[in-house]
């Protein structure tokens, strides 16, 4: 049976959609830029409107002030006995707008062009996130009640590390139990096309550094008889894939978890335009992994990448040096169920296995992540699947994400619930770019799925 | 039969030490620093000065403009029908003398300390073209004759890359014609031990420049379907070289030419201190290629070496990209005889063959320098050696010198002469550093041994 969303909800939804944009476009105005002290008091501001407009639909809210910029925490406990809890993440802080000169229309000057909302935060995230408070208003505008108790809880440290969340959820975790973690902050594979991120890489990200002579020495009186530490570096990080683009470090594989073949069925049954990919990429040809599509290399497979390399002498035109010294920023992104720590340690092993005598190697830590995978075959997956076709007039795809978003991983390590990343974004939004835009009808039928949501949750 | 300096002319460099010194000094105190303009005045009155020492001393004389600063050319041509032309080769230009405050004392203030004397230019190369000028001094003074022609070209740019004279040797070669060219540029193996440096590597340098996407990727979003030009680098990198560190470019030692067993017995029987090297190189071991000593390495064999790497994120802490571009500068130490245009074509064949589908490469030639050996078994070694071992009491030994210096092969090629590089500097004598000295009893004895070289010269 194909669910609906709400007959009374839907008809709220379409008297109050030009309020409902206006108020959105109020909340963009305000530049809540999360990374400049200059805007604190804007972002300050942001929390007090989003709190003030919970308040004003009947959401219990406060503003917890943080070491950081607060967090907006919203409660509606008056669900029937038995009903479920689910947690809405999202934040109301937003990237630089720099460069400004890039943008058609001023950043913080929300502007409809051609069904496309531009402004900076307008999908990334307050558009997705205030979609959520307009879903809630429908429900308790129309029927003065949730099917689910409900928490709501923004935060304004997203654009700079959600330094602390963690800590902040971890403080409130009896306060924030439930059952669910919904998160809108993703985008759709396509537009018209209701998406499901399932799976997000983690991170194991080191500093390599290769020491040979005590100093820079010329490469003519020396070279040949001291051992080149960049060269010894370009052939430790040579070992770290086989030929055919294959993992060579040992054991970086065993604790992969191979992936359902019904998942992969449904990654490789997605209209995937590689041709396309290809030319954003804008490289001469793909490649990596045997054996696997483009999509499963990036949404399910782990890799190991060199992000920089530094040596010598690196300047206009010839310098006859034998460097003391060569850097290489290594990281590996990592799926279920390897570990930053686990990776690392077999990273340090292989690289001092192969490093030629006569250097010296230290790997220095600089920033790790847990993988992520969500449940499709879950209840939650289900019940978000039947709200978005209701909305949508299509089920979700399941896609992945070859980055990583450690706020998912927190939420689920430290409140054990699982999380549904609902997003509605789109290609090309320009999230953290100029000219950032949110698709106007997908604000509308993002609340539209949201609202049927907490009815299709309840129905469980 | 050992050769001996003549007595009389031994005796006028006796009688004349101090006075031989005080002039050097005099010289030295004139800072003809070419790299600096504001010091031109200076370069100009150190040729000036160079040139009135030689009319002095019975020469015909001329400081000739060049394009940039003088060439001074002075001739001596009444030698016996039948006797050798020699020319001897130097430079009256120095180093920049910074950073200043390193000196103990100034460097314009030539100063004696426990035999050193320690000036800016004193052994690079005042010092060692003025002991020259002095040995003739020393024969005409005393005989009114010299036994050779000879011709005396001092250059006053060789410490800014000798722009100049391989257009002024070609345009003066009829003039410039020579049995045999004399350098005295260069260091002894130890002291008391008299050297002749007979091999000089040459140089291949080139910039290689990998591509991969159109711009730096998040590599979260791409990696793992994109090729990464940082680590297709580092895997052409590591295919120079095989597992035993020898150069695994085909073709490479090809025009290598096998050094005769007699000149590695004499490379190998050397007093060579690995210890005191490696302590002085800092590295944990000295490496390089299999079945080849430490010297060797360093004097008979090419290199191929990484000289420089740039590409990515190579600032503080983690940055999650992939590089669009990956640069890597190369070099390669050639011996006879190979050349620069035959190894560069060779190396741009192999890295090319190398590069993974995915990656452009492409490379750029930096800079070029042919290698060069001395003729050890020929007549003017012998009589070089003769003459050395007369004023230090042992005969020379072979030494080579992994770096250029492409004025040698300027002369050779342009006149079609041998060249003798017989220097009387010193391991450790700071020659482009602060504290620059050179020992006075080689001052001295350098004199006399070129004195007793011009006897041992017509003796052939």
């Amino acid at each position: 049976m194909t669910a609906a969303v709400s007959r009374e909800l839907d008809a709220f939804i379409d008297a109050n959609t030009a309020r409902f944009r206006d108020e959105l476009v109020d909340f963009l105005r305000i530049p809540s830029v999360s990374a400049r002290s200059e805007h604190n008091a804007d972002t300050a501001r942001a929390a007090a409107w989003l709190a003030a407009e919970c308040t004003r639909i009947g959401l219990a809210t406060e503003v917890v002030p943080t070491p950081g910029h607060p967090v907006v925490l919203a409660e509606w406990r008056g669900a029937p006995a038995g009903a479920p809890t689910v947690l809405v993440y999202g934040h109301y802080d937003v990237q630089p707008a720099e460069p400004i000169e890039l943008w058609t229309s001023p950043p913080f000057e929300p502007t409809v062009r051609d069904g496309k909302l531009y402004a900076r935060g307008s999908v990334d995230d307050k558009g997705q996130l205030y979609l959520h408070v307009k879903a809630i208003e429908a429900h308790l505008a129309v029927r003065g009640t949730l099917p689910v108790n409900l928490i709501l809880l923004a935060e304004g440290e997203e654009e700079v590390g959600s330094d602390h969340l963690a800590d902040f959820v971890q403080g409130h975790a009896a306060r924030l139990t439930c059952d669910c973690v919904v998160i809108s902050d993703s985008s759709m594979f396509a537009p018209g096309q209701p998406s499901l991120l399932f799976a997000l890489r983690g991170l194991a990200y080191l500093e390599v550094t290769v020491r040979g002579p005590a100093q820079d020495l010329h490469s003519g009186s020396y070279g040949g008889a001291v051992v080149n530490p960049a060269m010894a570096l370009a052939r430790m990080l040579a070992t770290l894939h086989d030929a055919t683009g294959r993992i060579a470090i040992p054991g970086f594989y065993d604790a992969v978890k191979e992936w359902e073949p019904d998942v992969r069925s449904r990654i490789r049954a997605l209209p995937f335009d590689e041709r396309h990919f290809l030319e954003e990429v804008g490289a001469a040809a793909l490649g990596g992994e045997p054996g696997y599509s483009t999509l499963e290399r990036l949404w399910t497979r782990p890799t190991c990448e060199v992000n920089g390399l530094l040596s010598g002498y690196t300047g206009e035109g010839a310098k006859t040096v034998l460097p003391g010294v060569a850097m290489a920023k290594v990281s590996c992104r990592l799926v279920p169920d390897q570990t930053p720590a686990a990776i690392e340690a077999l990273i340090l092993a292989h690289l001092l296995a192969a490093a030629p005598p006569g250097v010296t190697v230290t790997v220095k830590h600089l920033h790790g992540g847990n993988p992520w995978r969500g449940e499709p075959g879950g209840p939650w997956f289900a019940a978000a699947g039947r709200a978005l076709e209701a909305a949508f007039g299509k089920p979700p795809v399941l896609t992945g994400e070859g980055g990583s978003i450690p706020v998912v991983g927190d939420f689920q390590r430290i409140l054990g619930a699982p999380v549904l990343l609902m997003g509605f974004g789109l290609p090309g939004e320009n999230a953290h770019a100029p000219d950032e835009w949110i698709s106007v009808d997908n604000f509308e039928r993002g609340m539209r799925a949201v609202a049927a949501f907490w009815d299709e949750a309840a129905r469980q």
